[in-house]
């Protein structure tokens, strides 16, 4: 359950068509330190190193400091700037609170935060801070071996 | 001769408190991913080494693109989450012109670019892109090696 | 199979104690750059990430230059300094050929290689060079994935 | 005062053709991890990065331990394989003693050492373990910003 105000660097991403794939979501603000030095480039390796078909990379800009510098406009000159590709959500703010609405959802800690999800739509692993390349191949790695559901299933994104 | 709008982490600096140092100056950008990869991280180091008598370490802020996104406020956010704590000048915005005063006075190329101004005031050196620590360390010691000058100067900051 | 003259850094290992697990096999020679600064640091991680029972990590020497300088005392003060702690198979030599026997009898092209067995003893995946992190997490992973055999089956290190 | 038994990459270095010249001594052994990854790659930039009429590196292998296995063929087959091209020195064995000549002269604690000479032959910074590339620049730059010496003086290598 992404809850998005608007999508860049794509349409908005119907959930059917991520049904029987791997899925990162890569959790990030464009302030973030930790975020531009590992997250992204992470998830933008993840990106370039699977087959499109077997795994989806998706970025949630979830701001929840510095809201007025952190404004779609912004977030549309860095990702140009930082020659990221994938298709980015704006984590929708909630009025009165800072944490946007996805976020609190997942009750995200912060950012960076790695999650996977499955070929079924379950988030099955959430990180917050730096995990290593090595651990994170080998989990996308066991989602991948995992059968696709048959049924319908509620996506991510959904 | 840097041709300042407002001065971020410091009251404005004089001039005159910077005669008989080295300066290194890094222009930046904000959004720039080469500035935050390594020019300023670079700057950072050359702030943290050297005795603050004999180097000292000068930001300034040369906005060519996404002017709408990178003006002060952003950019204190930017200095706040990247802890960047040596004074950064906000280079004056032209009207009509994409390329703001200082830039245009010394025709920088782009960002980043660092500048070594010597301890008589006179800009000595100057790299658009990312020059190797061991060679910029040699440069600076060679320039705290010249004398400081005796008279009054023209110093970078008039 | 691999063909080894003796051990360092263990008994010599019994392949009926790697059945039904994931094994790396690192390839290397003690003064080859490249194995020295990727190869032998990655099977390090792969041998701290993964649990022991799920992932065996065994390094093979297998000399092909400089024979009078590899011999196994420099080899094992080589994995002393280096803190290399899994076992460490030498690559039996051969008689008038330079090439070691398990190197020509899988015939590879130099070092580093890194191998990846199945849990069924099967040499699946075979690199010649730097691989990825991520790519080689995902490898595991998925290997990880299979069932492991019923029957008896011929394990590496048989 | 390199005591020294042999060279290799080199016909043995005349101290009169350094005169007048700062000279970089990396001091370090062949099974050193950090040598390895840091010493011998920063004495390979330096002796890059300036005309070699300014700055001269010479390597010195200062065997102290893991003698056997750290002879001069080992060392001549460590050298081509990490291609350090510059002239290095043999420190000589002392009867006897696990710490060789020079290394006791200088009373070093161990490798990588960097030791850094003036144009006048005398050893002015000795730095046991990683020197930061930046610090190290600027002590060389200010080693270089010095007058060469008058008169005939005793040289590194005498």
């Amino acid at each position: 359950m992404l809850d998005v105000s608007e999508w860049v660097n794509s349409d908005p991403v119907d959930p059917q068509r991520l049904r029987g794939r791997v899925v990162l979501v890569e959790v990030f603000q464009m302030l973030c330190p930790a975020c531009v030095s590992h997250g992204l480039p992470q998830a933008k390796k993840v990106h370039k190193t699977f087959d499109r078909s077997e795994v989806v990379v998706l970025g949630l800009h979830s701001v929840f400091e510095h809201h007025d510098v952190m404004g779609p406009d912004a977030l549309r000159a860095f990702l140009s700037e930082y020659r990221v590709n994938f298709p980015v959500a704006v984590d929708r703010p909630v009025e009165g609170r800072s944490i946007p609405a996805t976020m609190g959802h997942y009750q995200l800690g912060g950012t960076p935060t790695t999650m996977l999800v499955d070929r079924g739509g379950q988030v099955r692993h959430c990180f917050l801070g730096a995990v290593d390349d090595l651990a994170l191949g080998a989990l996308i790695g066991r989602l991948l071996a995992e059968d696709a559901p048959i049924g319908p299933v509620t996506m991510v994104g959904d």
